[in-house]
């Protein structure tokens, strides 16, 4: 047995914990409001183990012997929960699945490797039998990269990495730390943290992702605009290959021609096995705070981030909210604190004697770090430009409370989901002068979907979530309460509208959450039919008998 | 005939324009002193054009005639001289050949298209006829990623994209151009800064490259610690291919697998031809300063620019030389002017007296560009730091004189080439923590070099010109007088032994200026065995026939 903890089965996070609104007056009455749900009845109890009826392993007696022999006797595993664990990620669809015993196709057997090289001896045991391999981290990917082809007849081996969680060293001088890949991210950080040391990288997964599934799918974290996305971040790296290990040494910069640094980032176990990043390390900063900001729209809130993109500012974070998305903050705030009780209610007295439209007033978020004279000199700059754009700032209080429920947000998607309603997100990366079209045509695509779909009321909301030189992250959120018997196909219609409108309006596919099977449909109108081709020339070359996570990324 | 005007095919540059040390009294005797060479004497003169015995062309009517169906009637030439400047790029080894009339193979035709779909159907017209495709920008490549390779039995096209020379348009709220990428440094910021915009990007070369051939190497710029290296300032590019073009749309960032943006960076023309490039792009900054600093030593200075680096500063230059450079430069002042005249020698008994070692002295450029107060802030941060490290500022003075000579170096490499001198250059990147021991070891291992082929004195010396979050580039030139009847083994035993040594010491093999043929042997030793068998499938997928600038970036 292995001593690993995975998530439930059914839902995010550890058993114990859920979100619960009982001392948030305003959330159920939002719910009732904008999605028709009434949050005073009993919920669903989520479906108990015995009701899944999970496929048998096809896995041969000689096979587990072999994989034994391998990783050890008690880190090969074929039983029925560990399996269905390893089947999906934690996407709203992956939990509509599982939670109907939609399992069409689980892997056979986890193998649980503790080291490089037996991570490279089951990668070449997969070739020779002609076995599937699929690399698993924390398993809070929601985009369908853990899911085996639905079709696939031969045996699925799943790949656990959790075993390689080690930081290796910290060159300190040149802050780099060497860390296995299997690490997730609360791990990681104590380790680097004992010893004065940030990484910086907080995706919202954080919690349950792992260092090699954020290379492997190109993760950004909440405080990316400083540290950078995980491809900034990671310098060298190893990865495993059927037939030896790649190995690119820690460099600030290179000249190597095409970057195969590059090719694995994002490659989602179809070039190999990630065993061993080396990434870019921070002393933990003197100071850190974050400061809330409201503006009189969200479009006011976006040019105010395109104005400190181009300033001399470089603050961690840049967030703002729009009209939807603060007045879900605002809900699910405790009435004792922050702005979401009597506080905002006199503020909010205020900016309409000022002649805002409390409709449409937009929160933002912005984060600073580095000695006090440089946080001090930040929030200078960025004052005038919040100004400038008609905003006022409303202090570090709503932004504590930001900081420490910015892992929460699964929790209450579980909520409702077995309350009846779906939630999921959606986010894409464009140019600054396309962001408010595209904001506009992704709300009104989705509510389209929602009527086409027969969904009364739907609900979509967004924040602008990291900013760039030329643009910036749109991260949108949306939720309905299940208005057919086919909840899988209902969710695919909602999620692919608005996917397509990301397309249809100059924005990628995935700011960072990568492709795997879901996102593999708009690739070609993302990076043209030569790209695509240009991928899958690289895979055919990388893996011809199509073993390593087969389909993800290119859908062959 | 093309109207396009080419550089000298003998050396850099345009005709009529030299390096000259009159106005310099200290550059003969240090010459002298540490290369053995009298200056005194009079010059080679390059060989006249008709000393050179090109090859003739292979290309038949027939294949010329259809060549002219694509690009137009004048814009295909077989000219020698053509030929012969479309033979080489020009680092001291191209320039030994070329004035020696080594002419293995030369290309058998040079075509000028004017558009993408002309450049398109050259390629289709290549791999259907079998003829081998070698694109050309400026021509100021040092790596040998434009000469054919000698065995060579198919025709030659080289494809002249100097045509391609238009900014197409600026997306002025997202900090965006788009230009074709045929256009050289000084015609594509003429076009921007007309319209108050800059991109940024002057590397050493940038009178005569162009922004496809930066794309295509992997360039870096003197203010990249600023706007960033090549790869981060291209947002999205065109790639025309045999069978159609390759499409990336310009994205702040983006999560759609490997990144195909990042294949074709450093491609050097294997995968197809870069047609047009979508960079960032910035307001001329408000201020734009040079300071100089010196250090008691290059480690000192070395620190000093890690210590920036880690510190909330960010200045758009970092530069600091070892002792052999800072006295290369004092004596190649004029005499009347900054530091290398009286005021040098009253600092330095200055210094003298405060303990410093006159031989050891490193001089420092940092720059700073803003707001004026963002740029008296850097410049506080800085200062500290300099001072921490036993430096001394000493003002603005040198930095202008710096910037005015940044591009000249070449002419210095060419007029010292006409006395019988070889100088040439070769640079690197690796982590802080490796860097001193870098600089001794190559140092040495050059040194090393000189006295296996009996060159006494033989000169090395080095700046660190880009610094980053883990490591920095170290940038080395290195001179003697040639001792041998067969220079180009001399040569190449002096540059192989200090591209040796970059990778011995856990360096790369290339911070900026490619792979090509000349570093292809090092490639394995950098990126792994796996690293390039993962470039060399893609380029197997992308060019079955190798007719795309065959051999370069892996030597297959």
């Amino acid at each position: 047995m292995t001593e690993l903890k995975h998530m439930k089965w059914w839902g995010w996070g550890v058993e114990g914990v859920a979100f619960h609104h009982e001392d948030k007056p305003n959330f159920a009455p939002f719910v009732y409001q904008k999605l028709g749900l009434d949050l005073s009845g009993s919920a669903d109890t989520p479906p108990t183990f015995d009701e899944i009826d999970a496929p048998a392993s096809s896995a041969s007696e000689e096979l587990l012997t072999a994989l034994r022999t391998i990783v050890g006797e008690g880190q090969v595993v074929t039983e029925d929960l560990d399996r269905v664990v390893h089947t999906y990620g934690k996407s709203l669809r992956d939990l509509l699945m599982v939670r109907a015993n939609l399992l069409p196709r689980i892997p056979d057997v986890i193998v649980y490797p503790s080291n490089e090289l037996e991570v490279q001896k089951v990668l070449a045991f997969a070739v020779a039998e002609d076995a599937v391999v699929i690399p698993f981290g924390g398993g809070s990917n929601i985009v369908g990269s853990l899911t085996p082809y639905a079709g696939e007849s031969r045996i699925i081996i799943s790949l656990d990495m959790g075993r390689l969680r080690r930081v290796l060293g910290i060159d300190e001088d040149s802050g780099l730390a060497r860390i296995e890949a299997g690490v997730l991210g609360p791990d990681m950080e104590e380790q680097l943290n004992q010893r004065g040391w940030t990484m910086g990288h907080f995706p919202d997964s954080f919690t349950h992702s792992s260092l090699g599934g954020w290379v492997a799918t190109r993760s950004s974290g909440m405080q990316s605009d400083k540290y950078g996305d995980i491809a900034d971040i990671t310098r060298g790296l190893r990865m495993a290959r059927p037939d030896g290990v790649v190995e690119l040494h820690a460099l600030p910069s290179t000249s190597t021609g095409p970057s195969v640094r590059e090719m694995i980032l994002g490659s989602e176990g179809r070039l190999g096995v990630i065993t061993e990043v080396t990434v870019n390390v921070h002393r933990i900063p003197e100071q850190r705070e974050i400061q809330a900001y409201l503006f009189p729209s969200f479009n006011a809130g976006v040019e105010a981030m395109r104005l400190i993109a181009e300033s001399d500012a470089s603050p961690s974070i840049t967030r703002v909210s729009d009209a939807n998305e603060t007045a879900f903050t605002f809900a699910t705030q405790k009435e004792s604190k922050g702005i979401g009780g009597k506080v905002q209610v006199g503020l909010f007295k205020v900016l309409e004697k000022r002649g805002w439209d409390m409709e449409r007033v937009a929160l933002s978020f912005i984060g600073y770090e580095g000695s006090p004279s440089h946080v001090k000199y930040q929030k200078s700059i960025v004052g005038k430009i919040v100004r400038s754009q008609g905003g006022i700032g409303i202090g570090s209080g709503p932004g504590k409370l930001y900081d420490q429920k910015k892992f929460d947000t699964p929790y209450i998607r579980d909520f409702l989901l077995d309350r009846g309603a779906c939630a999921d997100v959606s986010e894409t990366a464009a140019p600054w002068s396309k962001l408010p079209q595209l904001h506009a045509n992704v709300v009104a695509a989705a509510n389209e979907a929602y009527d086409r779909l027969g969904i009364t009321p739907g609900w979509i909301m967004c924040h602008l979530s990291h900013s760039y030189h030329s643009g910036a992250c749109l991260y949108f959120t949306f939720a309905y309460v299940s208005k057919s018997d086919d909840s899988i196909s209902e969710y695919d219609g909602v999620k692919s509208t608005i996917q397509q409108a990301f397309i249809d309006n100059g924005a990628t596919l995935s700011h960072h959450h990568g492709v795997g099977l879901e996102h593999a449909p708009w690739m070609e109108g993302d990076i043209s039919k030569g790209g695509v081709e240009l991928i899958q020339g690289l895979f055919e070359f990388a893996d011809p008998k199509h073993v390593l996570n087969p389909r993800k990324v290119t859908g062959k």
